[in-house]
């Protein structure tokens, strides 16, 4: 049994399958954390169940209650168990420990926004219209597309690529917790941004270096068999 | 002149009118300490002018050079800030530090998102269709502002009028970095998401108590000054 687990407080992660959360399980698996799990399942309509906001006065996941403290934000979060429960996630030298903090605000403040502008706008092309309006909604839709995503995306997985062209892991030569809070989005990108290996060899080869931990495999099976029971209820 | 102006690198913020760089300016004069802007003017489509990513490869604003880093992402710079050259905005004991963290995230993490897609959908409205396919687009963005961007609205003022309805500051009894973090987004939900002093009194009167301190009044006139000359070049 670790040092940690004898020092720590109950801790319970409410995840939400298709949700933030997913890197909460990882983080906690990294940490060797004892954890409850309380598992969320979105409706048929994706969103979070009814009740949420009992848990939370925004009612958005990940939500994580730590003895009587009820923690909320990804990137609160992250920081709160390094700091509490993870020295080996936090880099030592400055330059290391100012990219962790940089990139811990960048994931969901400046590389999130425009992927969020991009599920909009896919939202807006498939709303049911009549087809002879199909034209036009994709015409302005489309110019969102070309004029600001593009753009932005091409931004954002360049600057990524380069960073991960110089060092292994965001931060520097050793995996972070920074590494964590960007895999939701780079998940995302692949899925929503036409991010391809082609294009981004390093920045692919990165993931795939974050995807091979241990932590993140067992994090992975975890959430797979929840979905899969949560789905079946 | 302040302890702080001797022992300090050079500080030059890089600025750029009716954006996130506002607050830097703003947390430079509650911090005193010595530093040189650089403005940048919007060009007439509203988008930074042409070589911003000679400064920084994401080419947003704030960019903040010192000594021979650059730092960019506001959280990131009012953290690194605060924690070098101003622990008096930074709360001293727990349950207001972590409201510290927390709010440092929070305010683009949770709070900007349904804002930028209500900037999106209004642009989306405001673009320019044939008269006749006017009422189907504003159908489909109307449907996107019910359904997704009011709600979340109301989810958050309600959230952030209960902060602060038992506690003077975000994260206690004190003004901090957290403070000069959010205000970016508060002056923007006033102008675009009809946040309203009737509905969310406490809200007003700490944006009122925050606006009224002498360095955001410095700061105010400051860019004001700046603006009025960048744009009659």
């Amino acid at each position: 049994m670790s040092e940690n687990k004898s020092a720590q407080p109950k801790v319970t992660l409410h995840w939400l399958n298709q949700s933030r959360a997913q890197r909460i399980v990882w983080l906690l698996e990294e940490l060797n954390l004892d954890y409850d799990i309380e598992c969320h399942i979105r409706n048929s309509a994706m969103l979070a169940p009814e009740g949420s906001q009992s848990l939370h006065p925004l009612g958005k996941f990940p939500i994580v209650v730590v003895g009587d403290r009820v923690l909320a934000e990804s990137g609160f979060i992250i920081e709160y168990f390094v700091d509490k429960f993870g020295p080996q996630l936090k880099p030592s030298d400055e330059d290391s420990l100012l990219r962790y903090k940089y990139f811990l605000h960048y994931a969901e403040g400046s590389l999130m926004p425009p992927m969020l502008v991009g599920i909009v706008v896919e939202n807006i092309n498939k709303a049911s219209v009549p087809f002879f309006i199909k034209p036009l909604i994709n015409m302005i839709t489309g110019g969102v597309e070309t004029r600001f995503l593009k753009p932005n995306y091409k931004t954002h997985f360049d600057f990524l690529e380069a960073e991960l062209s110089s060092r292994p892991y965001l931060a520097g030569e050793e995996f972070s917790g920074a590494d964590i809070m960007i895999s939701f989005q780079l998940a995302a990108a692949k899925r929503v941004c036409g991010l391809s290996k082609e294009e981004y060899p390093k920045l692919f080869e990165y993931m795939e270096r974050c995807e091979s931990r241990e932590a993140c495999k067992r994090a992975y099976k975890k959430t797979k068999e929840m979905e899969a029971a949560g789905t079946k209820l």
